[in-house]
């Protein structure tokens, strides 16, 4: 990252729970946080009072002014147009369709506001401050209840022709796979919170012996993928070969972005991968079994290291490296 | 394109039959043509030479100087070093393994030269003066004995990390599906010319009444894409149930390629795709069917317009938007 004038940014993880902040260093410390319930600023102007009044604590807390900020980079569930900074429509978060977001913020902080997809921010976070540090060409994957992504892309992030590319959990992996309003066979069918645990139901139907009846104290709805990753690092075969399936249905999409991108890395965060070698070792495996031995040579997976910080650490880095 | 004081560009196709050269104006009108056998040039100094001449026989003929000329773009079939002009490895041309052909070149023509791939100079090509013209996000497909791609992102050719980004033949359709050397489920095992044959052949053998048989006079080992495309063309129902087939693979692959990258269109060129409506039509369908409304309308797939000119035209391309 180039040195600037401004030495700090904010960065803005607007969730559907929480809302996250972070007043972040041009060199990626993140030196103050703030946060607040999602649902306790429900309207427009609320939020953005709330974000507001958490700006002003962080620069109060270090003795800044706002012109030590070369801006703030919101990222945010859903669809934008990051050109305008735009939000068209945010999936879980009510009362946010069509709304000129960096006008709005822009004018209540007097500050440079950039708005992108959180996934986008998360892959940004990564490369400029963590699991992929100094990567030019990385691929970010975010695997929890959805699977997410962004690009990086001769070290900027890539948005495509109208700021929605990067939509990685939609890759499709059987053409006559499972169906989705968003297609057929998509990776996230398959590799999905829910889904590990759907799969996981069915092979516990067939009547395997399992230690995974027991963790769960014989109630199946108890069943998460972390249980399973724990059963998995205890020996547990099936468990095993469930991640196994989840590396390799993983592996399947990433070849094809190989082939496709030839990133230097994939950096891959979010829950599912928190079971670390349980699902990077068979991940790397199978990923390498399906490459040529020039791709599979070149090509690294990368866990990422920002954690729930990523988010609001890649707004930051949004707003550090765009700003004049 | 910007305006150049050179006016013109050389770009040389190098095939494995043939290797097409034009002189291209910076405007991409096509001048003048040269071609000679490969296998006439069959060693790299001949091969130099005769590009040599052929370049100062088109030079002669407009009445130009070399200095007219912003340099010679090569697109070579195999993978090589864009920054370093070096070939790795040609696939179907012996004799051309660990080749710093930019340098070589540039030392007998006194020129800039770049060497690329050819599908990614195909690519440039249709997006500088083809059927993907003024695009700045368009993803390159040609179909053939093989399938091959180019990438345009943000108006520039993308290449990844190592110069082999673009492999769209080895995007996986099936994740348990046909086993080659790239992987598994690879489009190209799908939709290649031969495997159009054995899918045909495969369905002939259920005994389905056909007008194939009477168009290869009974032989079987006559049948190719195009006596298909011909058969549907003419309302057969076996070859249009095939074609259909072939669109939803080729789909398949495509809203992978629109989740990841959304460009603003696919260009489709090679011998497959000039079957036209019989290819597009369901083609179209089954990308609509294959992806969320959003992404659908927002995608184009158009025809490549620059048929077998496409390579030398990209080549010219290059040499015109890399010159100083």
């Amino acid at each position: 990252m180039q040195k600037n004038r401004k030495q700090y940014a904010i960065g803005v993880d607007f969730g559907g729970t929480f809302v996250k902040m972070a007043l972040v260093t041009h060199q990626g410390q993140l030196v103050e946080r703030e946060q607040f319930a999602t649902r306790q600023a429900a309207t427009q102007p609320a939020w953005i009072e709330a974000v507001a009044a958490a700006t002003d604590r962080m620069l109060q807390k270090r003795g800044l002014r706002p012109s030590a900020l070369a801006g703030v980079g919101v990222g945010v569930p859903g669809f934008v147009d990051f050109d305008r900074g735009f939000i068209h429509n945010l999936t879980n978060v009510p009362g946010w369709t069509a709304v000129p977001l960096a006008a709005k913020l822009q004018r209540r902080l007097k500050l440079p506001i950039f708005v992108d997809n959180d996934a986008n921010l998360m892959a940004l976070g990564e490369v400029a401050f963590g699991g992929g540090k100094n990567l030019r060409q990385a691929v970010f994957l975010t695997l929890g209840t959805g699977v997410g992504g962004g690009l990086v892309l001769d070290g900027k992030l890539y948005r495509g022709a109208f700021s929605m590319a990067g939509e990685l959990g939609h890759i499709s992996i059987e053409r006559n796979g499972i169906v989705s309003p968003q297609g057929r066979g998509g990776l996230e069918q398959y590799i999905g919170n829910r889904r590990i645990v759907d799969y996981t139901m069915e092979q516990l139907a067939t009547g395997r012996t399992t230690m995974l009846l027991q963790l769960c104290d014989g109630d199946r709805s108890q069943l998460t993928p972390e249980l399973i990753a724990r059963a998995a690092k205890q020996g547990d075969q099936l468990s095993l070969e469930i991640f196994d399936y989840v590396a390799d249905c993983l592996a399947t999409a990433l070849a094809s972005v190989t082939y496709l991108l030839q990133p230097e890395a994939f950096i891959i965060g979010g829950g599912v991968a928190q079971s670390g070698t349980i699902l990077f070792t068979p991940l790397r495996r199978h990923l390498r079994a399906r490459l040529s031995p020039y791709f599979a040579r070149l090509i690294k997976v990368l866990p990422a290291k920002l954690g729930n910080d990523a988010g609001a650490l890649g707004g930051a880095a949004l707003a550090l490296q765009s700003a004049p």
